[in-house]
């Protein structure tokens, strides 16, 4: 266990803390509730947002860019939206400084005519612009996803999971139909899904939110809710059926191929830094990061093992080969040959950053040609001859890859208990269970009783799943099907 | 020439401008001073993204994140920093909107303890993060760069090429010595000169900003200076060598490897989203932009002709073959199969938006065996035998990278001039001669005046060249190299 990490069994929200500061992912910044994505974080949302983005536009979509300021006037169109994110709006309301009366300080300048709030989302701002570019159903759909910061005032932030600015990404479209435009939303949950599963190796239970949780304006949201490894649900992505909301709002009408008049439908779908909390807390242990071999800048680090500078020479010449072959097959690989630190030393930092596969080369290795090989996850250990460890590196790294999904699967599965009364419910939530699945038919202020009394809020309708009816818990009314409460970040 | 767009001959302010608007590449935003990147513009940006982030990371910088808010009192503890961007920031005072006295529109609630502005660069921030992560010359170097928005409040806009808000990479790198962080310096100004020429198509001076133009902040700037059409300067990237200027304004100080203490030394450089401003200047013509191969997001897009059906079924099978062999060698390509516009459409819209080859394969070239091939930035059209186009295309995007260098070249060349008289230099800027290189020993107020006289500028103090003694155009004083002097954007 590394020197300054809280266990889990300990404390796993302090566990959390220390794996952010030790593994330099993340720092609390001097503006408040801001943090600093420092290289070892930043290098996992670069991996993030290059196989999100590959995804976006195989599915037919671009990027653009829209301002960060959003006139104050237009958060006011949409009533909903405005009082979903009033609250937590940072507000500019001049430009420039000028020397304060004492001339030591400076004070703000010119008052605007009009506030503006730095983006909490960007639905106003980008509405107002498909107004000027949408006349037809020619123009129609418009499939653009922007990748951005945002900003959402926030007084009790935990870096990567809630902080006042975040980056992410945000796709807006617009459609000629409500059916396209649901389809569309659909689509986009399944893309967050997949990538969950397949590049994050974090299973998610995928689903409606109930009318109390949606998104401000939304008609319908639909998310992906995963488990963490304390068993509280963490909302990993969020995919909007906006509706005409914006569009009247906004006033986006469109010539239909009818000939007639009709206000424009839209989504709108996003996923955050937020990610790279969901990546350490599913995966990570006390002795540090372990992240998912798709999602690794670097899946192999390789420490050459030399003390004198004759042993160097012999080693250095094979370390040279293997990272020329790995690089040949594709798999990212990065050399740890400081000479001020053991090779100790070494092996923790790798095991702290989270490096999936380790490989040494020493001369008595070297000497019967072979090499030592060991997984991050597992910490299994195994000698390969140097002659064929390139080609066994990309399976490995699979198995891994399969290895923390099937272990974030049994975890999620093994949590997720099937509930029929509210006194067994509160149990279970107090005891920290996980998943509840459970009969429902209450409305938001019933949904609001449980998170007073539990603690515990309406994560997700899962979308499959058997449709059995029964009896909501809470209220006895009849209910078509089970949904899934907990604790959450 | 294309509609709606102003021959350069005629207007070449308002060409631009046009050009901007009918290729789609950006629009005015209903938010003061900012514009919004529209796909076409940002799929350029994409491409110097990439390109320009591979030769960070070649160069050992990592990327990290860093707030945009910067504490108002951070700003203050620069002298020049603050005296540079202290009008051009936006100030945040408020959290939060509530209902205002009619209860129908908002008013900003909290006050701010401490304000905000949004950050015109980063230096301020990133030292004070510094601080707390450099304790000793094994910390350093830090070699840091971020990818951004940044906020400088503007009255005069121009589309990509001056707006309030604009997208930027800003690295920032900390050094034991000053020695390191001068080498540091240099080595992005060759990156910044190398990415221009060798993927923007745009030969650049390089050398040192004066006094008078050097970054708020900086010992030294560094830039590159590149000619438009119009043959007008554009500062194209900067390289600030910061001495220990923020060192000492943030307290970073560390213990050398002699034990002693001593300031951290630092440098920043920057490029923006205007790139995406000279790549049009640079290169477009009356029809449309051209976007040099190496950062065309599809350097090549095909056009199926047909007319009825059964032509199509010929020609969509030998269309996609083309599309699968230009993919297996790395070409980037798209296919206009669109049904309901006719192929002349299809050409505009191609040449409008700068595709650099489109192939057209249609049932009489198909017989033969043939396509037809058209380059855009010379209107140069061959028939080549379908067989063996995919390989020739490469070739064909690497003669037109080198046209169109080569021409933008000769254009900077046959328009620098040596002028030896502020009498002749009056005229030559009068007539917008273009690079006027003259010797020079004024101070800045000398500098001023000469702006104020010609609207002239000094661009750069050339680090190659003769360096040939003379005399100060404008002082008489004596001068020990030429510098260059022009208008600019």
């Amino acid at each position: 266990m590394a020197k300054n990490i809280t266990p889990r069994s300990k404390d796993y929200s302090q566990w959390y803390v220390d794996i952010v500061r030790e593994a330099k992912l993340a720092d609390h910044s001097p503006v408040k509730g801001c943090m600093v994505i420092r290289p070892n974080g930043y290098s996992i949302w670069e991996s993030v947002q290059r196989q999100l983005d590959k995804m976006f536009k195989d599915t037919g979509h671009v990027n653009a860019y829209f301002p960060m300021l959003i006139p104050q006037s237009f958060l006011e169109k949409e009533a909903q939206h405005v009082e979903g994110f009033a609250m937590e709006c940072a507000v500019v309301t001049h430009s420039g400084l000028e020397p304060d009366e004492s001339g030591k300080k400076l004070k703000p300048k010119g008052k605007l005519e009009e506030n503006y709030v730095l983006r909490p989302t960007s639905e106003t701002v980008i509405w107002a612009m498909y107004k000027n570019w949408i006349q037809s159903y020619r123009d129609l759909p418009i499939l653009i996803n922007q990748w951005a910061n945002v900003y959402r005032w926030e007084m009790r932030t935990r870096l990567f999971l809630r902080t006042a600015e975040f980056l992410w990404q945000e796709g807006h479209t617009a459609h000629a139909t409500a059916e396209e435009a649901v389809a569309e939303t659909i689509k986009m949950l399944g893309v967050y899904r997949d990538f969950a599963e397949n590049y994050m190796a974090m299973p998610v239970i995928h689903g409606l939110k109930s009318e109390g949780q949606k998104f401000p304006g939304a008609v319908d949201t639909y998310c992906i809710e995963a488990m963490m490894q304390d068993k509280k649900a963490l909302q990993a992505g969020t995919s909007h059926f906006l509706g005409q909301n914006f569009a009247k709002a906004f006033d986006v009408q469109f010539q239909t191929d009818h000939n007639s008049l009709d206000y424009v439908w839209a989504t709108s779908w996003g996923v955050s830094t937020r990610l790279i909390g969901a990546i350490i807390m599913t995966h990570s242990d006390d002795d540090g990061v372990v992240i998912p071999p798709r999602l690794a800048q670097w899946p192999v680090i390789v420490v050459p093992i030399s003390k004198k500078s004759e042993e160097r020479a012999q080693v250095m010449p094979a370390v040279d080969k293997l990272v020329q072959e790995l690089k040949a097959n594709g798999t990212g690989v990065r050399v740890d040959d400081r000479e001020n630190v053991t090779p100790g030393f070494k092996f923790a930092e790798a095991e702290l950053y989270g490096y999936p596969i380790r490989v040494e080369i020493g001369p008595r290795d070297l000497a019967e040609g072979n090499c030592v090989v060991t997984l991050r996850h597992n910490r299994e250990k195994s000698t390969f001859p140097l002659s064929g460890v390139a080609h066994e590196i990309p399976r490995l790294l699979d198995r891994m890859q399969n290895d923390l999904f099937e272990s974030a699967r049994r975890r999620m599965v093994d949590n997720t208990c099937k509930i029929d009364s509210y006194a067994e419910f509160k149990e279970f939530i107090k005891a920290d269970g996980g998943f509840a699945l459970v009969h429902w038919a209450g409305d938001t202020s019933d949904e609001k009783r449980v998170q007073e009394e539990t603690k515990a809020t309406l994560r997700v309708i899962p979308m499959e799943g058997e449709k059995e009816p029964g009896t909501c818990m809470l209220t006895g009314k009849p209910s078509s099907q089970r949904v899934i409460f907990a604790k959450a970040y």
